[in-house]
């Protein structure tokens, strides 16, 4: 018979954990909690509402061609600027810091220095598109022949090239002013100085790259756009940025700023990782023969009182066909349950005691043994 | 500009509050969590699992014709007769005080006792279906001339009129043994007398009603089957019952029992009740002039690593203008950050004082004033 003690449980009790620390984090933050279920979350601004605020979403419930995407939201809405910019950076971080995730890094970039770079160069319309493609692929052999081509001054020529290349540290903000001279790039990149200093204020400059050649999806994106990575470098598990123009699509326009967190792809990563995260484990297996069941039935409310995890066997076993099922289990303690006050106690590594009830369920509660 | 600060996040925070504490105590009596999103929950069986056991299954992303339906659901898989009945009746009792109704009660039937009645009274086919119907509806007068024009024999012609009033207590059981002649009807009486039994083990007796006369949903349950009612009586807050056949079409036959909580019905009710559960408030909002929005964020980032909850505006206020934003927000304290260690810190009912930060966080997180 199919049951559910076995992976799929346990996947989701990890996934399910990692939700509740980093729904808790959000919370933290000053973040409220709306269901957007099967709609687009912006879907739930036509419900007409009142304030400007932060807000968590959660997509539990996104399949995409057998792929199951677990996603939870935020975004701060009515707010531009660097301090919320910094706010949602840092409250991503935190986020998967919540979940379980030892080492990460963050990077951030800014839609604004790419489009102010491409007005400037002026490129011939035929080979913007590969342009663009290498840019974002960081192919640099394809991106210098397609380069050769086109009649750019050669400043221009070397800032295209240079580009994939801008990623790093504060100096990076320093080498790719000494290279832009437009308006729009210019900006982005003094915005994304105050950025840093915010995150450095926020506790989490270490983990923080500046990559001013990534290339997202800036028809979305309007401003700071970053991407949180694990410890595994694959795809993103964190990634968000301004988006000043979604909202007007639907009719309400506002600065926003916001992130998604991929879940699956944090519980992959934790069952991955070296210690994979312990999952909590049933305090106390009661089983019973005949008589005692009333009394296994007692002690599980009693032990749930206390705030344990007690299972009560569905039916009658021997203390011999118990040990079996408690093993089967996995619980801490074994308490087999014969009788009114008759009750045989065992607990990992220790042997079995006859105990009164009472006894047992207050040893249980002041830690077990 | 429309947001989320106000009556949407409200309720969706007292919904996934209940729904926290719901699933905290579904993990104290030993179940645990499988995700079924945007499927029936009994797809999941065909990922093809190892062991039978308790299952939690949150349902959080159903529309039906624009009105939210929120459901968790649990179900005890592979576990037949009166111990798992019990079991999972208890758990909804549990379930229901856990997410914070004070008073509810549990209707307790069974299907085969009506079944077996049906077998024996042999309606003609012509009326059968609306007996059944006067039945559910418990309409005596239809009921009546429904059977007058029938066969049946003055017994049984009683024992159809007296059905829909079979709803009490223990002596329910007996005044319906004193009715029915048949097997099936006499094995659910029984069965019932003994999950009544035990229901009283697990502590909720008193919280327990036998309704002999309702009639559910019996083609797809096959045992006992349950209702439970917060205090306006009006549709069931958790359903639920044994369906042994139910499995068995998806091509894996087990014994199963299980329910679902309507967590909408359920946060409807809270926030109908005297006392509507309070929501937990922000503990900081923490505002700043220029200078002080680097203590801000520090603060900010202290405070919630002390597990409290603290917000930090986006933009910079005055202090007065600090004061009507920290009452729009709705927290206990507000700290204006001035400064490298000049903070102004307003309480609830209390002076506003000049502190260090770090002074400011240690009362905080001693429990504030």
């Amino acid at each position: 018979m199919p049951g559910f003690r076995d992976l799929l449980p346990a996947e989701a009790e990890v996934l399910r954990e990692a939700q509740e620390s980093l729904l808790a984090e959000m919370r933290r933050w000053g973040y409220r909690h709306v269901i957007t279920p099967l709609v687009e979350s912006m879907d739930v601004l036509d419900l007409g509402l009142c304030y400007a605020g932060p807000v968590v979403s959660t997509d539990e419930a996104r399949f995409h061609h057998r792929r199951e995407t677990y996603q939870v939201g935020a975004e701060l809405i009515g707010a531009s600027g660097a301090v919320a910019d910094a706010e949602v950076i840092a409250l991503a971080a935190r986020c998967m810091e919540a979940t379980g995730i030892r080492r990460y890094q963050i990077d951030v970039g800014h839609a604004e220095f790419f489009h102010g770079i491409m007005d400037a160069v002026q490129l011939p319309e035929d080979v913007k598109g590969g342009v663009r493609a290498a840019l974002a692929a960081r192919d640099f052999v394809t991106l210098e022949s397609l380069l050769e081509g086109t009649p750019l001054k050669s400043a221009e020529h070397e800032l295209l090239l240079r580009f994939p290349a801008l990623r790093g540290g504060p100096e990076i903000l320093e080498a790719a002013g000494g290279l832009v001279r437009n308006r729009r790039s210019e900006t982005a990149l003094s915005e994304l100085g105050r950025v840093r200093e915010l995150l450095i204020a926020h506790g989490i400059g270490d983990v923080v790259i500046l990559d001013l050649g990534a290339i997202r999806d800036f028809d979305y994106y309007t401003g700071v756009t970053f991407e949180g990575y694990g410890p595994d470098f694959g795809r993103p598990v964190a990634q968000g940025g301004r988006y000043d123009g979604l909202l007007a699509r639907f009719g309400r326009p506002a600065p926003a700023t916001g992130f998604v967190v991929q879940l699956d792809l944090v519980s992959e990563m934790l069952a991955r990782a070296p210690r994979p995260p312990a999952l909590p484990r049933l305090d106390a297996a009661l089983a019973w023969t005949g008589a005692g069941l009333g009394t296994a039935l007692r002690l599980g409310s009693t032990l749930r009182l206390f705030g344990m995890r007690a299972v009560v066997d569905t039916e009658t076993r021997s203390q011999t066909e118990a040990k079996t099922w408690w093993r089967a289990v996995g619980a801490t303690n074994l308490v087999h349950c014969r009788g009114e006050g008759d009750v045989a106690w065992s607990s990992d590594g220790q042997r079995t005691r006859n105990l009164p009830p009472e006894q047992v369920a207050a040893r249980l509660a002041g830690g077990g043994e």
